[in-house]
């Protein structure tokens, strides 16, 4: 995907870039630049969810035993757990649902570290919706979630 | 407070400081130091609660409208909205309890950025427990916090 791409994904998605960090790398610019791509991460996770590829959906996840899920006053560590609880509660495609992300907002927090708000929702059997707040890190040049702290909204 | 205070506090508290950011800064051991101070924050956060203090309470966020605060599916942008919702709902010292915080947890994304997990519990007249997720900043050489979003344990 080119920079137009993910300019008109990012415009789709209703991205917002912050560049309120970064003072420690001579400007905001380039990291802007650089965090321009997590948008890209999120859309790769909402297609392969849509698939129900949930191995797909995880790889936008560190695949590590230090990260966090937070949800619900419970929090869920290493990527194996997280896994293996999103796999018990989507047991198949039809389970999944239709996942978008909506009201992206990125704010950088140094060249390789970044905070996305956000809102979701999953439309299907069991419609859901509600904000998460992530903590990605470009880890080998690729952004990855190291905590994800997700609520429902209010019934 | 002195560093062996802060030692102490952060024992008391169960703070897990980690290093796995900051390789632009040279070397963890520094960072983690300066990270150190952030218990520190919330410490005094939740002895300024325990009093009925909900403006020293709130001395531990930025005061800034690019705050957010995220609960319950529900975001709340700005230092003062968050001050108005709070004081909605904590009208008098009775009613906002005593708060502690445990299980910290630091992780550095920068030489002034990090991440904060934790647990919260209320006590008194509404009982009230929970999980929260903070970013954090260090602006102007003081930790405040820019982001927070916070969870009820389930019922």
């Amino acid at each position: 995907m080119n920079r137009n791409a993910i300019g008109i994904l990012a415009s789709t998605m209703g991205v917002l870039l912050t560049g309120s960090g970064c003072a420690s790398t001579g400007g905001a610019k380039g990291a802007t630049a650089s965090h321009s791509e997590i948008p890209r991460v999120l859309q790769g996770q909402a297609i392969a969810w849509n698939k129900g590829d949930l191995d797909g959906f995880m790889a936008g996840y560190r695949r590590s035993p230090d990260l966090t899920f937070s949800s619900g006053g419970k929090l869920t560590r290493g990527w194996q757990p997280m896994f293996d609880r999103f796999r018990e509660s989507y047991v198949d495609k039809g389970s999944m649902g239709q996942l978008t992300f909506r009201d992206l907002e990125v704010t950088d927090l140094g060249p390789d570290s970044a905070l996305v708000l956000g809102r979701w929702r999953v439309e299907g059997k069991d419609p859901d919706s509600g904000a998460f707040s992530l903590v990605m890190r470009r880890v080998g040049g690729v952004w990855v979630i190291i905590h994800d702290h997700t609520s429902r909204d209010a019934p």
